[in-house]
């Protein structure tokens, strides 16, 4: 680290809001701010206002010589050109590649500005200040609204030939007409059973087919959140708990065809799910271990992420600014 | 390169001969000679015999001066470790650990030496000398007796972890009891399916379900060989071409998974099933472009190794011996 220079900017380009932070070496974030991501039309305006947001930010911890470099995890953000791509759900980059990386760094005296998507980002937040510290193979799976992945193999994050590596939410589990429709288009992919969405689709089909009473039955069927189940399993209740067996099952099997790619010393859990702790990871690792090739057995650890407080997303965008 | 050491040593460690190989940095083999794997009972006899064998090749380059490394390709071979593993099929490695690189590296002047499995080193070998010249990122994967991979990301070979990772052979493919026996121990593989003996069994199955004619049934079921599907198929032969069918598609929705792990620029297919061609690579690119995620479509190569004539082994595991 060039003492000169002991801060990064991080960044969480989410869909509501944009959040700035200034971050340390140790993963302290030191000031903050932020602005609505939808408020503006067009890149230009959204841009101008997070400049505007940015400069006190800097101005702050003694100017932008005292900055690295930044990292922005945004969502359809391509690694190797530094662009958003087309994303659907923000208004400014509907059918546009806005070039943020480059506008940034024109922007703050040329220092060095990379994008990736949230799950990448999460990995490298992992690596320099969370779980995965001194690991050098491993895999973060962020269940959310989605099922994101970050890949890092020898250290570095794997952005594929085109940058868009690391779609493990998007490996087929049921093939065929009787997998779920998923949100990319196609059917079976892992996100599609194992998202928020994902789980409280299971929590419906399994109270459809049983009369056994659960606490998942106070709500009607199109209230259910994965929240729900969680709470439900954490005071005892069987269904819910046969919901997290199921989730853990399609995770663990998952996991081992990921171990036959890439064989990871860790996989690291992130999201809301993970907050169900043992109930949801002791039937991934048990799955795991069942039903991964003997060679594997029993050699990868299964954690949850140690960034799960409030801004980990800026925490592990900020990685990515201090560079390979 | 060092121009003092214009060659290196590949060797291709097998179950019957064990093929050593001196090549040049055009990919030449100057000089070849073997010894038969299972003709010692134990490793330090089998290291003596390839010593004999070795050293006159050696003093026909000039000598150990102008050797820049060594690369073995074997079954069951830890890179990391230098060793082969309890290797069920060679008689002289069941229940131990053999240090081959370090006895090999001993006995040589302490050149490099490094070990790998075939599909690793025929990944190698394709970069250094073959189809992906000038490739970062990409899979080779061989259709043979099994199914094997070896996987380039950032222009690495990835060994994972404990250094066994590129099994994609067995990612599962059909999930629960309906999947395939593997020689795995599991069910479902890949492998099951895509290798030369799942050809077969795939030829027995769809021979049984339809009374069809079929060039295939000139032989009885137990002598049906992948080979005869690939000669039938080529004759034009409806039956044979449909066993091709469903083992592209097989082999085209698993890289549709492959590419939401590493989007690499190119699959690379090696082993007797390519010779078929476009027979089995067209249902392999198409049933990929259907499958596979949005943006990924269309963006990926589908190729035939160009290292498939004799010694490819030797060449690929002699690209080791150049070093990273």
């Amino acid at each position: 680290m060039d003492l000169q220079k002991p801060y990064v900017i991080g960044v969480d380009l989410g869909g509501t809001n944009t959040v700035f932070g200034i971050v340390d070496a140790r993963g302290q974030i030191v000031a903050e701010n932020s602005v609505k991501t939808q408020a503006y039309t067009t890149a230009q305006d959204f841009f101008d206002a997070c400049m505007m947001c940015l400069t006190p930010l800097i101005a702050q911890v003694g100017g932008i010589d005292r900055i690295a470099g930044m990292g922005i995890g945004a969502p359809n953000a391509n690694y190797y050109a530094g662009t958003i791509e087309a994303a659907p759900n923000i208004c400014w980059a509907h059918n546009v590649n806005v070039p943020l990386a480059q506008m940034f760094s024109d922007a703050l005296d040329g220092i060095p500005v990379r994008m990736t998507n949230d799950a990448n980002a999460a990995a490298m937040g992992e690596m320099a200040y969370g779980a995965a510290r001194g690991m050098k193979n491993f895999i973060v799976i962020t269940l959310g609204t989605g099922v994101g992945s970050g890949i890092v193999i020898n250290g570095q994050v794997v952005y594929g030939h085109d940058g868009f590596a690391g779609e493990l939410g998007h490996v087929i589990m049921v093939r065929g007409e009787n997998g779920r429709a998923c949100g990319c288009g196609r059917k079976g992919c892992l996100e599609a059973y194992c998202s928020a969405t994902g789980v409280a689709r299971t929590a419906r089909e399994i109270l459809s087919t049983t009369d056994r009473p659960s606490l998942l039955r106070n709500k009607t069927a199109d209230q259910l959140e994965a929240l729900d189940v969680s709470i439900a399993a954490s005071k005892g209740d069987e269904v819910a708990n046969e919901i997290f067996q199921f989730t853990g099952k399609m995770l663990g099997e998952a996991c081992a065809d990921f171990a036959a790619f890439s064989s990871p010393e860790a996989f690291i859990f992130f999201g809301g799910l993970c907050k169900a702790g043992d109930l949801i990871m002791k039937p991934i690792e048990a799955t795991y271990n069942q039903c991964v090739m003997p060679v594997f057995k029993g050699k990868a650890k299964f954690l949850v992420s140690s960034l799960m407080n409030a801004n980990a997303a800026v925490l592990g965008a900020s990685a990515l600014g201090w560079g390979e």
